[in-house]
């Protein structure tokens, strides 16, 4: 077993912003790789934001970001379970972050379950169809199109899209991240991205 | 006929920010009335803005304003004909006051057209009936109920919002004052408000 050492704890606890105990659990449990207590801490903050699902998230605060030039704005509500957690300089700084993602990567939504089931289902047959007129064979046809409409999420979803200051990570993760973190239900909860013209 | 002397022009100029030519014009037609130049120079913003009504305002500027607690926060668009006039400060401060104004005053729509016109002859069957209860005559009833109706527009339309910061004027004379002043085609295009809780 690789030993967990102060620093790595540290240097986890800087990266992460999570306490020292469940950052020790982390490293620990992925035998001192990092990557992978990362990874453990992210999956921890999906499992309590499902844990806290009952849990009204009715706190929280608006956030608003206008790109130089005052062409491009953004406005965003990010939801929390307490006023404490919403003051927070982590909060704040993923609102910042939130906002910037909108003005530049432009989201049409934030969760792909808010699209419309039969318009991707419509979608998932035409990229199908065109797909057969390769003569591709059937079984790569479907993975082939479920790649495609995993990247149409990516493009059009912002929980899907990568993070615009580190495309190594999803909006999502960010979120598990900051949950992890401040161990509350958090949720981006509605955006307003006006453009001129 | 009232002197109109350069003193006064200039204070109309000051009040208004329109040029000196058309604040002499102004004060000539008002004889020398400085609150009726006004109005007057209120009604030919209008008027620029009907002539110019076949014009697009594709440009434009987008603010925020959020209120300090990060509770409240407003998203605006307003719309004019060029860049030019988007990057002024009278622009500026307009789409300053406008988003303090939804923040402060929360209006449900811009314009009353933009209402349910089947809400509002159902609203206005209610007050109705509501005063007919008091024996009040029945000329009488329909000036309150469209008084009481004035009063719920007031209420909900920007537009027909007093000014939170000059209760004398709407704004929609706020809107007219800044048309004659930039002389383009100006629209409060769209705002969001989010608020917490």
């Amino acid at each position: 077993m690789a030993q967990v050492t102060m620093e790595l704890i540290q240097e986890l606890r800087e990266k992460t912003g999570v306490g020292m105990m469940d950052c020790k659990k982390a490293l620990i449990e992925s035998d001192g790789n990092l990557e992978k207590a990362i990874e453990i801490l992210r999956k921890k903050g999906a499992s309590v934001a499902a844990k806290r699902a009952g849990n009204d998230a009715k706190n929280g605060l608006i956030h608003a970001y206008i790109h130089p030039g005052a062409k491009v704005g953004v406005l965003v509500e990010i939801a929390c379970e307490t006023d404490f957690a919403a003051n927070t300089d982590s909060m704040r700084d993923f609102a910042k972050d939130i906002c910037m993602q909108i003005a530049a990567a432009n989201p049409i939504c934030i969760n792909q379950e808010e699209l419309d089931k039969t318009l991707i289902e419509k979608e998932l047959e035409i990229i199908k169809e065109q797909l057969k007129k390769t003569g591709k064979p059937e079984n790569l046809i479907s993975k082939i199109a479920e790649n495609k409409l995993e990247k149409f999420y990516e493009t059009s979803c912002l929980m899907n899209q990568k993070f615009i200051k580190n495309d190594k990570i999803a909006i999502k993760d960010l979120l598990n991240d900051l949950v992890a973190k401040i161990g509350e239900k958090i949720k981006i909860k509605r955006f307003s991205r006006f453009q001129i013209g």
